[in-house]
């Protein structure tokens, strides 16, 4: 085990991040504060593009800009040719779930935790395609039944998709089990691993998983912009490609067009260079902390906001599960997420609300119309933590 | 007509843009330098974005943000409610023509001046959807033939798609009397004017098409990694969406969704905010020039380049066609476009290459495997062009 993040690391990391000393930043899971170097970065290389051109400062960071695949490679196992970078992990996850060749009656499992996006692509597919769509549902405990995804497989199921750590909840899926299943019965697997990239490790062989999807501006502390797509090398021509250029094939004809060999075919070539270069930085930043130390300290905080909150009366924690995210969910007694957060914001501390709609199921069966998330990452403070549960012992209060 | 822009203004003009100094860029059809004002909106977000968290600062730019939409809008002539913001250009196409109903037998209509990108698309279509591809030829003289487009129309025709301004040429490609016979046989008609956006008006209205595609780090001096897509409101439901979220669906349930009534269904949420700022910062700079203007003066400028160009021995003009672009294509003899490029580039001078590849059909049929691309902007001056040519003459020399 690696040995934890002292005070002393955590006050240098904090002095590296402009914003840390402004504001109590708890909204993580929906963008976090970058670190001074990835703001840097981006700067840089856009005043470098403004008086070079934007081609030929491309061509002078060649080595850089491709250090970034090498990077993402080395954040999550995977192999620099399984890598491409996308402007979101949407579209990360949507390149590889539209490109699937689906027929009437295959099967899509997923979970109660899914995020929208990927509902309503699960949604469309279901009307457009007569996929079936089959939900496993939590236990009664609020947590994940792997038994039950192992007997919901059939001959039919195509795709097991999910998302690890989901939006409005501090629950986390059991990817690798869920991995071991889909490896067993030779089902794609596809794990959206969008709050968990930069908040805990990621090791594709341990998941076990055929395409991972990821943002950065999230736990990874990067720009705005960037994300990127993991498709495991055996799989890759399994899939349609959405969108093609010159870059994802190599030669063209009237007739035809090759496509390349990795995974860079699910990019198109066009996009910011400098936000590549942020994105890279953020990883780099990430790694020589070391994301296993990045998690034992996420985890250290966010059992230390659920247990102060838990003990402020008229304040419900949400959150189930054996082990839980960085993500801490909570609701108000008689008070609306939208008037906690406001709240908050005038005592300069950051959170945001989880509504209904961005994990729809969950919340429905939970009767949640809307929860405060308050996400913590490893720059959070306690200090932070008890002036953010004073002021909502005083909300609660009323 | 408007006042064509004055010695005093480009003067002031070039003071505005860092790059203009430094560097003769002849790259404005790859990406144009910036002016100072797009870089420091971008780089000032950033550093908000930075001590304020991503969305805290989206909320508080929220307007300025919504006004990026407004300025597309003025500078097409188009409806707001009829513009999706994304990545690049060719995002932007595809996320219409992949979105059609192509079915076996349908005919897409094109030119011979296609970009790649978009080649690739329609044979993707001719492969997987037995779509028919017709390519309008050149005239002997390398004119586009608008009576041979008008003859080639069927019923089957469900397409034409027109790239105006061509990657590898100064032609033009008449969009207008296209636009004339397509709305005559209503076939939806898309064009790509990804090198005319910032360098001469647009007007869908004029151009009567149903779709357009528009980058902006080229002649629109925008950030790369901004690019925009109109889609006419009336057909905007004929389109599958090949990417969706919670944005895009206003509602969800667990067998339907709902789409938003305007062309931002194309759009997926998560973007750069930065960029897309300096997008809007971009489009109002150009705005506030004059389009008409800006158009006026690179025609100047690129009628005198060809006129110098041409006059000199050893060096060949490629550019054909009745109206021309910014953009000057020509070869010199015995050596290659790569030498040539680097040769301006160690006197400053930033020009590209436009490889057969990117315009596969005209680079073909006109036995050109590269050609030199100087591309000029209201920012070049006489004085870069007459350099350039110095230095062109030296090298045609030997």
């Amino acid at each position: 085990m690696a040995n934890t993040l002292t005070e002393q690391e955590v006050q240098q990391l904090r002095a590296e991040t402009k914003g840390a000393d402004r504001i109590a930043h708890f909204n993580n899971a929906g963008s976090a504060l970058p670190p001074d170097v990835v703001v840097d970065t981006v700067i840089s290389y856009l005043q470098e593009e403004a008086v070079n051109g934007g081609y030929e400062t491309e061509a002078k960071y060649k080595d850089q800009l491709e250090n970034t695949y090498d990077l993402i490679a080395k954040l999550i196992n995977a192999g620099k040719d399984e890598v491409a970078i996308v402007e979101n992990a949407s579209t990360a996850w949507g390149l590889v779930f539209h490109g699937i060749d689906f027929k009437p009656g295959d099967e899509i499992i997923t979970t109660e935790m899914e995020y929208i996006t990927n509902l309503i692509g699960f949604i469309n597919m279901q009307k457009t395609h007569g996929v079936v769509l089959k939900i496993i549902p939590n236990d009664k405990q609020g947590k994940f039944n792997v038994q039950a995804l192992q007997d919901a497989i059939s001959p039919q199921t195509k795709l097991i998709a999910v998302t690890h750590m989901p939006s409005s909840s501090g629950a986390m899926m059991p990817i690798v089990e869920i991995g071991a299943i889909a490896r067993k019965h030779n089902i794609l697997y596809l794990v959206d691993a969008c709050q968990t990239a930069g908040q805990a490790p990621i090791d594709v062989e341990e998941i076990g998983c055929d395409m991972l999807s990821v943002t950065g501006r999230k736990y990874l502390r990067a720009p705005r912009g960037t994300g990127f797509l993991y498709v495991r090398k055996n799989v890759q021509d399994q899939f349609r490609l959405l969108f093609m250029d010159g870059f994802s094939s190599p030669t063209v004809s009237l007739h035809d067009y090759t496509i390349r060999p990795d995974a860079r075919r699910f990019e198109l070539y066009e996009k910011s260079r400098a936000l590549t270069l942020g994105l890279g930085k953020a990883i780099e930043y990430a790694l020589e902390i070391g994301v296993v130390r990045i998690w034992q300290r996420v985890q250290l905080l966010a059992t230390s906001l659920r247990r102060q909150l838990t003990a402020i009366d008229g304040i419900t924690v949400h959150d189930n599960g054996d082990e839980l995210s960085g993500i801490v969910t909570f609701s108000v007694r008689g008070i609306d997420s939208q008037s906690v957060k406001t709240k908050l914001s005038e005592e300069n501390i950051n959170v945001s609300i989880g509504v209904a709609k961005a994990t729809l199921i969950y919340m429905e069966k939970n009767h949640l119309s809307s929860i405060v998330r308050a996400s913590v990452h490893y720059y959070n403070t306690q200090d932070e933590i008890r002036t953010m549960c004073t002021v909502l012992a005083g909300i609660a209060k009323g």
